[in-house]
């Protein structure tokens, strides 16, 4: 039975790559009913092409069709499918480019990671799978609880949790900031998509630049950053002087709410990945990531009053308030 | 708990990958005890990052020191493990140059086969994994009730199967058929390190070329053949002469054992698996494959005698035995 398991996830996992790589994503998202034809329509692709991967997807239960003749959804498992394969996505797929030329990496780390990039949409497509049911929630529950009006959300990448942050209250303005082109029109598309493009605002920027100009981050009652602080961990410097910025620009009781990874969790259900996370920070892109304890202390270097961290957002990952 | 076991899954099978890629897979096998040292050796690569990779390993639990400090082997649950990676190795990783390029494929599949092949080493070391705890022991109980005394093994690979037969009994001989130069090459190397290379004769040669030569398979009292027949079934004539040349030069009770995949296997516990593996051949690689049925009307008109067929080898995999 585990065997089918693995098999089960490995081919719901690749099914729904190649449906990103198709440019599928949007029309497989539940509740949203499709034809054969707007499905090829939605994507630029070809009409028999789209239907032979729909059949597919129909064979291995991951669409349904509807009381409607032609017209298919995702089934009602889908969510939770796409969940489970964002750790397979993120692991094999994104990682790709460092895991198939992981000996090149180990004689020359810095050479093979100019010529190997990582796809920024893949990183950004399978951590969004992983997160939408693990941090975004975690991190959407801390801002609802604070009250927020104004909220910032730093590596915003396609701007998936702000969104969501956004609809919860419609009063409520945001700013998406990310280092990433691709990144930041696909917040802007996604923004228009929901209806919230008018209260967020898009930054293309290295979360750095914030010590030299804080302007992104001036008025707001929360700051959320997810996996985007271990980015700058290493320079011990550096990321001090990114958070005391945030520190400063928050308001009495204002507060970064953060999920990030942490070196080597012990957990037996998370120890497994968070070894491959660890690992291939360190090994590939020359990134140690900080145990609990350390990211704490960073915290409170920089003056935040209060900080706390919660475990079980994800495997490895932990979530961190820290109220100024 | 589901979710912790997808990102389990995908943790095992990504640092299982990396360990292929830096050449330590004859390391890693369980009831081998190595060290840093011996590892990065066998490996011919830097001991800092063995030691590195090692570390992950264990903090993952897939290797533990053993009672002499440093020395480390695999952990006893390592080969179910491995069998679990197998099918996301080859899903994701072995199809990567497919499913990364998904949408240049659907707009031109023959162009972009051409530019986008799977690594060969790729495909024949997730096979394996999978295989060795699946179809391997199916098959090789038939042979060894069969009491074959030469074995013949049709798209061989790197010979693991062909070896454990040969390993069954000392008075058997065995001929290993490959298309691939890397993957004869590998066999020697492996039929060597096994003390068989004497027994075992390596052919590098398309399948097809049995039609006007079936001299490999001269004397054989049993054909095996695992995942290499659906490459020829397309072309109706050609499957048909190459199995009524496997079935002449069987005598008389001989038998070919076959594992391969049937078109979109309905099993509740196969049908994910088998419909990506129907789908990727179909979409990708232009090989359609046949119906349980079908696979069985093509040995019956290739003449052989009596045919059978077995379910529970692998998701979408079934067992093919047909007696002269």
């Amino acid at each position: 039975m585990k065997n089918q398991s693995a098999a089960d996830l490995a081919a719901v996992a690749t099914l729904l790559q190649i449906g990103t790589e198709l440019g599928l994503d949007h029309v497989l998202e539940p509740g949203n009913p499709f034809t054969i034809a707007s499905a090829a329509e939605a994507a630029g692709i070809p009409k028999a092409g789209v239907a032979a991967y729909v059949e597919t997807l129909a064979a291995a239960g991951l669409v349904v069709p509807t009381d409607d003749a032609g017209v298919f959804c995702a089934s009602p498992d889908f969510a939770e499918r796409r969940h489970e394969a964002g750790y397979l996505a993120w692991a094999l797929t994104a990682n790709s480019p460092l895991v198939e030329n992981a000996r090149e990496f180990m004689f020359d780390r810095a050479g093979s990671a100019r010529v190997h990039p990582r796809d920024g949409r893949r990183v950004a497509v399978s951590s969004r799978w992983i997160g939408e049911r693990t941090f975004y929630p975690a991190v959407l529950n801390r801002t609802r609880a604070s009250g927020a009006s104004r909220i910032v959300d730093l590596g915003a990448g396609a701007g998936g949790l702000l969104i969501q942050a956004l609809q919860q209250d419609p009063s409520r303005t945001g700013v998406a900031v990310d280092i990433s082109a691709s990144a930041c029109s696909a917040a802007r598309t996604a923004a228009a998509r929901a209806g919230v493009a008018e209260r967020m605002e898009v930054v293309e920027r290295p979360i750095e630049s914030l010590i030299d100009d804080p302007d992104p981050i001036k008025g707001a009652d929360v700051i959320t950053a997810c996996f985007v602080l271990h980015d700058i961990v290493q320079n011990d410097a550096l990321c001090e002087a990114v958070l005391r910025q945030c520190r400063d620009a928050l308001p009495p009781g204002g507060a970064m709410v953060v999920a990030d990874a942490v070196s080597f969790a012990g957990g037996e259900d998370e120890r497994r990945f968070s070894a491959l996370f660890t690992y291939l920070h360190a090994a590939f892109m020359e990134i140690f990531l900080p145990s609990e304890k350390e990211w704490l202390e960073k915290f409170r270097a920089a003056g935040f009053r209060h900080v706390e961290s919660h475990a079980e957002i994800l495997p490895g990952g932990r979530l961190f308030v820290a109220v100024r």
